[in-house]
């Protein structure tokens, strides 16, 4: 057997999200029939960070065993031939070691959650930013996040059906970045828990627009209740950027 | 009656172009449509740019003339909430004086050409760049463009169905920003001949690959000849970025 880690770009929109799911059609199933269409035999990915319905991926880490060693360019290019329609691109293929597991093996995460602040909806950007139309302080929200920044337990952040063994992760940064009527918010963790950048997102909003002040997030945070927390953000915004080994 | 200039942005893929056509949907007719649903009457819009099928606008311009004023505000959302579902948005109105024309009066614009240079398939950028699969040499290029700045007779590089009275036009520049795999190409110019941009585009590729010399640009433009140039880039990476006044 042969290992490879596959990077890979979605746009998540029409998909059920990364995981196998009977309702629909997920970026999984798409994949490892692409990978099977190549290779004729039956292959399962792992991936990296298991991204829900509507949310995209720059750089998705999955890997794959093949039972032979082929091409890294042949890997590449004949499994995107197979996923032809479909808006999901392997970017590269590079051999791994046995024992290199897209999920276990990684040591962070980069998430980037896009806004378009303005009154406008989005013509060009529809399904990949949340349009929020009231005025955003940007200021502010830092102030908010930076509430965040450390090992702290986020139950207050988590989503319900979120299956991590504890709800205590260390969040290394939250940067903004503002271009235009477009604000970009990136994630570095080593992991994040279910919904946790887009709970986030959906209360730093409400620091954004002066419903909350920056103190109310260290409040929430404190709390380790999900009900005292923001609403969550929508999928739209939300980008898996790229995974660190 | 009063005038106002609205500020326009779109995904172009999906519409004929910018004007009215016997063969599909343009912006032209479903702005129109949407304007006449707000304000029961029939209205002419006039653009600052023709942009054809499959081309994108950050800010295109147009103006309209409404039968009495009306608050600015109520403008935008009004044709936003008409232009439902159409991935097009009013970003902004404001009122003009009675001789303002939105294309006569333009005294520049600019236009952006994406491309993204690598050899996976495009996912989320689809129909939003041109995806070129061969590397290219942007210094090469930024080289071959050098030959076109400035005023000089544009025939190797119009359109044979350009109305324009003139080939002669004078490019203010041609600026390139690579970031990762997409490189990004802008356009100044008072005005462009049909197809001028994407042309350029399709023959600076050609440099960019190494199929020509930065000097071939020279002499494909004194040859006065559309035969002799590259061929006409595709729609997908070109948007209508700003129009100055």
């Amino acid at each position: 057997m042969a290992r490879y880690k596959l990077t890979i770009e979605y746009d998540g929109a029409g998909f059920v999200g990364w995981q196998r799911q009977a309702n629909g059609v997920s970026i999984q199933e798409s994949l490892e029939g692409a990978i099977e269409r190549f290779c004729g035999a039956r292959v399962q990915c792992a991936a990296a960070g298991r991204t829900d319905a509507g949310v995209h991926a720059l750089g998705q880490v999955v890997h794959i065993d093949l039972e032979r060693p082929r091409e890294l360019e042949t890997i590449r290019d004949a499994i995107n031939f197979h996923l032809k329609p479909n808006p999901i691109a392997v970017l590269s293929a590079e051999p791994v070691a046995e024992d290199f597991h897209a999920r276990f093996s990684a040591r962070g995460r980069v998430y980037r959650y896009r806004v378009v602040n303005r009154r406008a909806p989005l013509a060009l950007e529809r399904g990949r930013a949340w349009l929020v139309q009231v005025p955003l302080d940007v200021a502010a929200m830092e102030a908010g996040a930076a509430h965040l920044i450390g090992r702290h337990d986020f139950s207050s952040f988590r989503a319900a059906e979120c299956q991590a063994p504890s709800p205590v992760k260390t969040l290394d940064s939250i940067s903004f970045a503002r271009a235009g009527d477009e604000i970009a918010v990136e994630f570095r963790a080593r992991s994040f828990l279910h919904h946790q950048v887009r709970n986030i997102m959906g209360t730093l909003k409400l620091v954004g627009e002066g419903k909350w002040s920056a103190e109310d997030v260290k409040r929430a945070l404190e709390a380790r209740d999900r009900r005292v927390a923001g609403p969550t953000a929508p999928p739209d915004g939300l980008y898996l950027v790229e995974v660190l080994y």
